[in-house]
Formats: structure tokens, C-alpha cells, sequence
């Protein structure tokens, strides 16, 4: 068995709209388990509603929820009975795996690392998992958590990567650096002699990587100062949401049915394919247990997506490969 | 009249490819020069297979190419005459406004500054000009000239994008910082501390901007250390490009004629839009002259709106400007 929680507040989303992805993924997976933090009335009234009823959905009873105008420091005391908090304890201190929450990465930074505790005194990364055109994952972390870096965290994100990479099922991740050229003297300070580092180490350096190469998938992991890296994941949906928003306006403002279909159809495969809403949302890496958050905007299927993420990830033992690493 | 140099080698294309467009901006300015240099012999072929004569398109003859293999230091000394090198110095000492090269960026970026010479000393930056959804320019620099930057650079940065900005036709050049939050407490030490001296500094500047909003034209000129500033840039080619692609791959493999043709028409649309290479080009700001760097894919299209380019910063009297205020 498999156990995750989940938060089931902190995003836009109500419970209701969210408990949906968690049924899906017990039904799917006959080893998974789910223990729910949250609102017990509206969990139990919604199970009612739908006449769902499975030893493996659990609820954690909370009376708290963390919005995006608390503090991420001042929630360790101040919303101890939160779904947020209380899941994370919960998950500290039981036989789960990891948890998946929408809420604020600010939020669910803070309150993993205080109380799940980090592997070896890493310095913890977000990573993120990002569709690339050869329809596989590619890995960009840092994505924000570290701006700031040094030489030294960097190597980190890449060991981290490395082996979040080889928890989703690649043999021998490929990793990147992200520079202002491919060339090995291109770049600034840090990324010149982090350069040099990966070169001499054991991990499978295949260079630096320009921005406009992150969506080409000849890359497993793309590693980063969270600066340059928060930069890439917010344009990528920036630049994605543009487009999108054009043909949509298009389809709008257009008098042939037709053209309507076919713009309709356009949009609908890269909302699928590039709306990071759906896909497996970031991971916070360097931790003692799984963490995946969610996009604040997430739906079932986001939930849906980040349990089986976490369910894989444990299923691959990746903590146990982190801690040997790391 | 105002004068425009046009070096013609450099780029991918031809200069047979590359004339039509310098025909086209004659044409189109009355009181617009060109001084082409390059290889007087093909440039003269071309003139004649196509019967063009004007009094305002002159050659300079040069008998020397850079290529990008290189260095843009040792082309100072080894390539006085090439059509780079030799048209910088015909810019430093005639009345010529500008040029446009399509050159390796640290190839021009070297040239200009040791020819042209900064303006007081200041640190020259790189600036792009964005195609916005608003179907106006948005600047962004530093775009890669300048990495490992520090405050007093990206002040300076501000400064020059306001005075291009004007120079293009904005009123009051609104000026954002790009970051990773909007919130003033959030980025690195550069951006936390460029934020506060912005704010209390005669600039009208509005505050973060963050990666995913570039595009959106809420500011006319985003300032940034050139490390994030070349990922942004790069990045937006990269993504662009990739659903572009994807486009172009689902009209290939279409059946139905009517689907192709609004997805080809869709690509089009995007291709002008979003395609760089048929936009305004780098320019470089904080030398004495006004120096246009055009994508090295450019055509006839780019030739043509890179010395519009030129022509409408001169009349503008951005260079003078630009020495007031630096």
C-alpha cells in the first residue's frame, strides 16, 4: 500500500470540485490509499452526494484552511489545524509517502521544510516537469525556491534531478545548464564554474542549454539558479497563454463554422499538451518525504495527475535514492 | 538627410537576398542615404541584374567578411576591411546616424564599442524590441551583453530603454523590473535592491513584472540583469516556435484542404507576428552612434525595418538625448 495525502484547500478550487481526481486515482490504483485534509462536513457530504464509499479515502479532519495572505512562516503557529499544516504532520509522523497540496508554494515551502525536515542539510529545490515536444518530461529545477544561488546548490539540483528523473523512468538522465549559449565559455560567474564542476563529476553532463532549447526534450533535467529558472517556467505559460488567447480570439471573432472547429480543435490540443494546470505540477525536492503542489488554479485531473505522481515517485523508492545521495 | 550604413555580409543570406530590402527603405525615405559595404562587385551585379540607380545608395568597398568563428576582438586587428569593421569606422567618422549589421552579436557588440566609444563611460546594453498583444514594442534589456550585473548597471539599463522608448513614440515610458513576483519584497539581492532605487528615482517606473506578462504590453520597457534577460528573449523564440511547429506538422499531416488552410493561415499570422527575424532587431544603447544588430536568419524584410529602425531613432535624436541623460 501506498499512502498519500492530500489537502484538499488552498486552491481556487472547492473540495468539491477537487474530490473527483481523488476517487479517479483510487480507483485506478488498487494499492493507493488517500487520506483527505480537510473540512470533514464537506468531505463527508460530497462522498454522500456521489455514494462513494472506500476503506482507502480517509479523512483528516481540519477546522483550518491557509490562503495566499498568510505568512508561510506564521502558519506553523498560527493555522495549526489546517489542512496544509495538519496533513504535513500527518504525513511526517505516519507510514504515508507524500502529499500533494494547491495552496501557496510559499506556503507549502515553508511547512514541508520546518516540518518534514530536509535530507542531509540540502538546500531543498522546486523542481518542475514540463511537457516537451518528444512527449516526455523535462525537468527544470530550480524554479523559484533559491534565488541567490552558489556553485554548490547547483551541483545539488542536478544530483536532486538526476535521481527525480530516474524516478519517472529514465535510465540515464541527460542533464543541462541553463546559459546564454551552448558554448562552455559562455555565461556568467556561477554558471562558468558550475560548468566546470558538472564536467568533473559522475553525473551525465551533456552541456550548457540555451532558453529556446527547454521545450526540445534532448535534456532530461535542466538545472538552474531559481532566478533564470522561475523566469523560464513563467514565460513558457506566459508566451503559451498568448498564443492560445490569439487563436482564441480568432475562433471568436470568426463567421465560418468551420474555421471555428478547426482554431477549436487547435486550442484544445495545447491546452492539453502546454496548460501546466493539467500536467504533474512542481516538486519540492531535498525533503524527507514526497511533495508535489499543485497550480493554485488545479482541478481533478491536476489532483488526479499529482497523486499518481507521488504514488509513483514512492513506488521508485525516491527518498530512499535522495537520502543515498544527497 | 540622414545617412545609414548597412553592412551586407555577415548575416545567413546573401547580399543579393539582403539588397531588395535596402532598395525598398530608399524608396520608401526621401531623405533617407544608404551606405552599403561589402563586396563592391557582387553588390554592383545586383544593382545592374535589377537596373537600380539612385545618387542615395552608395558602396563602401571592403574586401574582408566576419564570419562567426571569429573572435570579435581579434576582427579589430584582422579584419580592418571587411565590410563590419571598416563600415563601424566609416559610422565613428562621417555623418552617418547608424548601422545595421546582421553580424555575430559579440562581433558588433565588440566593434561598436571600441569604435564607436561609450557614452561617459557608461556600460552599453544589449535591447530587444518585443512584438506585444497590444501590437505595440515592449524593450526588454539587458538581453545578454551584460551578465553578473549590479545595481548601478540596470539603473543605467532604465535609463536607456526610457530614452528608446521615447525615441519609438512613447510619451512616458512606463518601466518594470523584471522579477519573480510583483510583490516588492520578492526576487534576489540585485533585484530587491534595483527595486528600491527605482522607486525613489525620477524614472516612471511601475513596478515587478513578472516572466508569464512580457508580452502583455502593461509596460513599455522591462530592465533586467542580461543573464534572465537572454532567457526571456531566447525563450520566447524557443516556445513560439515550438507551437508553431506543431501547427506546421498538424497542416502537413491534415486531409482536408479547408483544415489546411486556416491553420496555414494561423501560422502566417503567428510568423509575422512573432517571428524576430521580421522584426526591429537588437540595438545597442550607451555608444555614440546608433548601432541596429538584425537576427543572422534576416532577410530583405529585416533590412528593411532595421534601417526604418535606424531612420526613426536618428530623426528622433535619440543619441543626443541618450548623452543628456547618461
Amino acid at each position: 500500500m501506498i499512502k498519500v495525502i492530500v489537502d484538499i484547500h488552498g486552491g481556487d478550487k472547492s473540495p468539491k470540485e477537487l474530490l473527483p481526481g481523488v476517487i479517479k486515482a483510487i480507483d485506478n490504483n488498487l494499492d493507493l490509499e488517500v487520506v483527505v485534509a480537510g473540512n470533514e462536513d464537506i468531505i463527508k457530504d460530497y462522498l454522500k452526494e456521489v455514494n462513494y464509499q472506500d476503506d482507502r479515502l480517509t479523512i483528516l479532519s481540519c477546522s483550518q484552511e491557509v490562503t495566499n495572505n498568510d505568512s508561510p512562516t506564521a502558519i506553523l503557529k498560527e493555522k495549526k489545524d489546517s489542512s496544509l499544516v495538519k496533513g504535513m504532520k500527518e504525513l511526517s509522523t505516519s507510514d504515508a509517502s507524500g502529499i500533494v497540496s494547491c495552496g501557496s508554494t510559499g506556503a507549502v515551502l515553508a511547512s514541508a521544510m520546518f516540518i518534514l525536515g530536509r535530507i542531509n542539510r540540502c538546500r531543498p529545490s522546486l523542481a518542475a516537469t514540463l511537457p516537451n515536444v518528444k512527449g516526455k518530461l523535462t525537468i527544470l529545477l530550480d524554479c523559484g525556491a533559491n534565488v541567490d544561488c552558489k556553485e554548490e546548490h547547483l551541483m545539488g539540483f542536478a544530483t536532486m534531478g538526476s535521481v527525480l528523473s530516474k524516478a519517472t523512468g529514465v535510465d540515464n538522465p541527460r542533464i543541462g545548464l541553463l546559459n546564454v549559449g551552448v558554448e562552455e565559455k559562455k555565461g556568467n560567474e556561477l554558471t562558468k564554474n558550475v560548468h566546470n564542476l558538472m564536467k568533473e563529476s559522475t553525473l551525465n553532463f551533456v552541456g550548457n542549454i540555451e532558453a529556446s532549447s527547454v521545450l526540445d526534450g534532448n535534456v532530461d533535467v535542466i538545472v538552474t539558479d531559481g532566478f533564470p529558472g522561475n523566469v523560464v517556467l513563467k514565460n513558457i505559460e506566459g508566451v503559451a497563454k498568448t498564443l492560445i488567447g490569439e487563436m482564441v480570439m480568432k475562433m471568436k471573432t470568426s463567421n465560418d463554422p468551420l474555421e471555428q472547429q478547426v482554431i477549436g480543435n487547435l486550442v484544445g490540443y495545447f491546452m492539453s499538451k502546454y496548460d501546466f494546470n493539467s500536467q504533474g505540477g512542481g516538486i519540492l525536492l531535498g525533503v524527507n518525504k514526497i511533495v508535489v503542489k499543485g497550480h493554485g488554479a488545479a482541478n481533478a485531473d491536476t489532483i488526479y495527475s499529482t497523486i499518481n505522481m507521488v504514488y509513483r515517485l514512492a513506488n521508485n523508492k525516491m527518498i530512499e535514492q535522495m537520502k543515498e545521495l544527497l
